[in-house]
């Protein structure tokens, strides 16, 4: 059996959005800035995938939501345009954020300290976030952006983007969050958040890999990242990927439609994959389930390495991960659990298994009874951890 | 008849490319990155790919080529690396480049000045191209970094690139050069031509949207565009895109698989589409043959507005430009042939013809037939030039 346990990592594309893709890569081909039928024939499909785009986070006409190559390339681009329109040459100076970010956040931050940028990191609470009041405790008139992701993509936790958006203005400053990890796991709604910008990234809700946008509200000014011709009205230049949005916009779209299933099915199958692995001796889940979102659990599993338990998970045709995808190469502790306090060990013992809704209640079962193996296999030869029932002992 | 005569905005898709990308859609749609079989099992196909695009350059081991989504990021990236490099705090603080070049380029320069960067505009001779001499005599010790174009969108001649890459390293300078409307149309040879950086896109070469690449010689520094975490060694963050790089690399295996057809039977076809225009009075067209891709005509049709030729020759379902597709929708006079001398008029006469070696004999038959038929139609009722056999009037 094979089963996928790595939603948070990316997703299959959703076959009906591939369908509605597929006749843009041999058939109509037209650029979409030509003049010619080519071209236009694409229109309506483009404009068709914009428009799920725009219900499907509840923007208004009035705000722009620019095609990107990747979440990635929209947080960069928020960082990097807050930097040349604000902090430059600006009196604003600090970028505030969460110890959590992608990389795509953090490097980007890190990268612009040497040109001038201040940068402040709100380390997260216990249960993984940050609230409004540790906000408000860094604030001051000089912060140009504040940046917090919507939900965490190792715990799954979702974050106060609201009433943090609503401090981050309380002080002249924007508000950006990345929200790759909540899309098509709870309803987004952009006005109701108030946010300034959000990234989001097509593969991580069944769409296609090489696709994603930022919302910008009122389509306010900011410097473009790719400069160039006038796609996208000029704020994101590149040839348009029909093919790509397309497939983005019916994803979004489909991921809306099944918003009531994830939160239902999907959750409840994650609830039972959770509760069996608490049913373990020694096992802890981080972040509290009302405030998760449906699809995700990390856990940490004393006396059992991730990475080992990931290799007994492969063999059985289970993917998993010990945190971000992103991560995982280098066989690192999981940079969350060290965030959240926990000790290097059980930052070692990490294992996260995100669902998504084409998981089905076999795959569950499976998963559960391969785990369950792997788990007393790998404390029965554990080299790392010396375990014991009562706790463990490091260094043996 | 459809006649698909704009492959310099885009290009179809090889269908044996997109035969390579569809089990990276919905089967194999693991993220590279992780640790499990779902991740690894799209990693010979990518390594293959990677391959493809090292072989099909003659690139060394020892350079970089990173997958992009476009050329408009490689063309961004190099310019923006290259300001935050050498440019903010150092010494050198200039960029030289043609007044040709594509948006990507003269935008992001443009948008550098107002932060220190200077920029030398080189205007290129009557042939459409510049030449070293003329590029030797703007060239000083700071100068930063050199960005020519290989081939011309419009034109479509031909730089010499080993030439200016040569004279821009004999003062210390970066070369780096956008070669996407040379790629699929003549023989890549980074190695032999030097550049430092180049920047290319897929879908101008029968592969699919959204995905393009930067070579970087020597793995050299260069700050990244998208920082985050440790996709493409750490030097262009974000989600791999599998069935664009697979497309990518498929598309570029069979460009040079067919480079001989494209010079033998598509550069036929489009002599023969030229001998056809030329035939007619009052036609010219820009540059030389022996220094042009072999599929690309710029003419410029006495008498004839060119939207007003895209309209009728649309009528009979074929696709042309005036010029770039970036630039088409906002029906200005095609800038090139204004960077050539050519007057305003004659700037607003331009008819872009680029073929393919999809294109066929009946295809090429039947748009001569057709092209005629518009240039007789429009010249008897031209209101914004009064043509006669002689010569044009302005204004009537
Ligand atoms: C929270 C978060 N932000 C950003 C990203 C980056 O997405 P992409 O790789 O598609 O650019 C990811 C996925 O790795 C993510 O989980
Ligand atoms: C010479 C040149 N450079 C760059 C580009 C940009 O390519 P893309 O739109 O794929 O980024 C184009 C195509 O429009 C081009 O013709």
């Amino acid at each position: 059996m094979r089963v996928y346990l790595d939603n948070n990592a990316t997703t299959m594309v959703d076959p009906e959005a591939f369908e509605a893709m597929k006749p843009f890569f041999c058939e109509k081909y037209g650029n979409p800035n030509s003049l010619h039928k080519f071209g236009s024939e694409t229109h309506p499909a483009l404009r068709n995938a914009l428009d799920q785009l725009y219900v499907g986070i509840n923007a208004k006409d009035s705000d722009d939501i620019i095609v990107t190559s990747c979440a990635t390339e929209s947080n960069n681009w928020v960082i990097k345009g807050i930097y040349f329109d604000k902090i430059a040459n600006g009196k604003r100076k600090r970028v505030v954020t969460t110890a959590v970010e992608h990389p795509a956040i953090r490097m980007t931050c890190e990268f612009l300290k040497q040109f001038g940028v201040q940068i402040t990191i709100v380390d997260v609470n216990e249960e993984g976030i940050i609230t409004p009041d540790q906000l408000r405790e860094v604030m001051g008139e000089d912060v140009a952006l504040v940046s917090v992701m919507y939900a965490n993509n190792e715990t799954g936790m979702i974050f106060p983007i609201k009433e943090l958006a609503s401090v981050a203005h309380e002080y002249g400053a924007l508000f950006h969050t990345d929200a790759v990890q909540a899309f098509g796991k709870i309803p987004i709604n952009v006005r109701d958040l108030d946010v300034d910008f959000m990234s989001f990234s097509a593969h991580k809700f069944h769409g296609p890999k090489g696709v994603g946008g930022l919302y910008i509200k009122d389509s306010q000014a900011l410097s473009s990242l790719l400069h160039g011709g006038e796609h996208m009205g000029g704020r994101r230049s590149g040839t348009l990927d029909v093919a790509g949005i397309v497939g983005m916009g019916k994803a979004l779209e489909l991921a809306n439609k099944f918003m009531s299933f994830e939160n239902s099915h999907v959750k409840r199958l994650r609830d039972k994959l959770e509760d069996a692995l608490l049913s373990l001796p020694d096992v802890s889940v981080v972040g509290r389930r009302e405030n998760r979102v449906p699809n995700t659990i990390l856990a940490s599993i004393k006396g059992v390495e991730g990475e080992a338990m990931l290799w007994d998970l492969n063999r059985a045709g289970i993917a998993a991960s010990t945190g971000s995808a992103c991560a995982s190469e280098t066989l690192e502790s999981n940079p969350i659990m060290e965030a959240i306090g926990a000790d290097k060990e059980l930052a070692h013992t990490a294992l996260r298994l995100s669902l998504s809704r084409f998981n089905t209640e076999e795959e569950i079962d499976y998963a559960i009874e391969q785990i369950k193996k792997a788990v007393e296999r790998l404390r029965g030869i554990s080299s790392t951890f010396a375990y014991t029932p009562e706790g463990h002992v490091s260094g043996l």
